[in-house]
């Protein structure tokens, strides 16, 4: 299987049976436990997107001939510590949230206990996954290896985490605001994107262009979630909208605003297209340039005049 | 620095200076914010034995002429999966523990959703640690992941404390008591050894002989936590005794009784030293003997009299 799609809601039809049924088997073979692999299997298997595996595999397959199932491992990987990520995330410590895309959250179907450590199993095994991907080399694992963990430890996703917490009782300005999504969002698609490269012969500089067009990808995707929050409804977004406001949580739209902020998207867009045009003598950059039809500022407009 | 020590006692005294200051540089270092490092730190330094830390390095010495130091990423590693499971184990929907070592446990300290964060940040990092360990290969280091993963993952570790909190509500047999045993505890002790051994020129049947050790040490180690919890007191196990009793947890002295478990002990350390003695033309394992001291069955023996 390679890549013969140039639009991400085919790539996407088209690969994620066979990502899903990888997770599958996977998920059945590495846990030891009926309840344990129910819980995990339960919030792996909740209708995400897959945007993040889905990024790891369409730069894979854009620089690269090797077929898309060797990227399956970091793919999965990256699709699990998000998973993970979600679970601890609504726990009632942390948001404390009964439902997620229109379904009760692990814990409320697992408990507690389980939804900690049902969490905890998908982190670890992510590494795993990584370790085990005999299809690579072991500098190529060992380079996702470290891209992941950076990515979600203690200096991005989990430090993004407590700053979201801590910050719910103070006003941001923008430049903590933009750091604060970056490390809870943007480091996290940055690092599927990175990981993506490494299954390539691109060089460190040529990496790095991709880690731009990431990068305006992340931020993006957080402020049109931030401004869906204030201008979406309950049936679009799959999860309770307004939540944002009632927390006091800082976002783009009451930071700067409704208008500024799709505008916001509407120049990180611009330079993600740039970034990619930069690389575009080495790949078919068509299907990554469509990633970038995920953020529909044209929709936000409508959205927001319906709503005055 | 290398091993010039015979007695684990010394060896500790010796190089664990070292070691915890290499803890604290590199925490101080991949963290980002106060509270989160303030959090994750706090449970590092709490004062545990760093018997795993300590296996990696003395198995890493006995085979190996490297400086000690080039283990010290995959020692501290393990120390923080062991650190984060602590964490976790004690929060309120877990084992709801106060205290730990006669301190009060994270989540009394910084709250419950900080706790959960320093966990997971933990358990990340100790995964960044081993990839950024440049001292080794790629391989090597993608090798130790794969040990550590497997050993605190959804397979061993996680899965043995789901194992735990369900087993409470029903009695074990000795089969499966040892199973969730081996998956608590015995693996990350297996690990240690492990990780250690990839550090050397050992050829996997070598490789095993050690795992043999530190299986039995695993083992022998988690009988004695069980005996401690009936026969020992606060003060010298810096922790509640008699948890496991009020818990209905299932245990081997509750199984099989106090003499058979003190003899299970003996056993143990009897194939440990088997196997230490099939590897001893290899390099000198009086260090590693020396670490069975830590099984003093006279003591149980005496403290089980004084009870009588």
């Amino acid at each position: 299987m390679t890549i013969e799609q140039q639009d991400y809601r085919q790539f996407a039809q088209h690969v994620l049976p066979h990502l899903n049924q990888y997770l599958d088997e996977r998920l059945d073979k590495d846990i030891v436990g009926p309840n344990l692999r129910d819980a995990m299997k339960y919030s792996v298997d909740a209708g995400g997107k897959r945007l993040r595996p889905l990024l790891v595999l369409a730069t894979m397959g854009t620089f690269s001939d090797a077929p898309l199932a060797q990227g399956f491992g970091a793919a999965g990987a990256i699709e699990l510590v998000h998973t993970y990520s979600l679970i601890h995330d609504d726990l009632p410590a942390m948001d404390n949230s009964d439902l997620r895309r229109g379904e009760p959250t692990n814990h409320k179907v697992f408990g507690e206990a389980h939804a900690i450590l049902a969490g905890d199993g998908l982190l670890t095994l992510a590494f795993q996954w990584l370790a085990e991907n005999t299809d690579l080399t072991a500098e190529q694992r060992i380079q996702q290896v470290g891209i992941l963990s950076r990515a979600a430890g203690p200096a991005n996703m989990v430090a993004g985490q407590v700053e979201d917490i801590e910050g719910e009782q103070k006003k941001l300005d923008l430049d903590h605001l933009t750091t604060l999504h970056r490390h809870k969002t943007g480091a996290m698609i940055e690092a599927a994107v990175w990981m993506g490269t490494v299954m390539t012969d691109l060089t460190k500089a040529q990496q790095d262009v991709l880690k731009r067009y990431a990068s305006d990808f992340g931020l993006a995707f957080q402020i049109q979630d931030d401004l869906m929050d204030v201008l979406g409804t309950e049936a679009e977004t799959g999860k309770p909208v307004g939540n944002d406001t009632e927390a006091h949580k800082n976002t783009f739209p009451s930071l700067i605003g409704i208008d500024a902020s799709i505008e916001r998207i509407n120049q990180l867009v611009a330079d993600a297209n740039d970034a990619l045009a930069a690389v575009q003598s080495l790949g078919d950059v068509t299907l990554l340039q469509s990633f970038l039809d995920y953020f529909d500022t044209d929709h936000l407009e409508t959205l927001k005049e319906q709503r005055q």
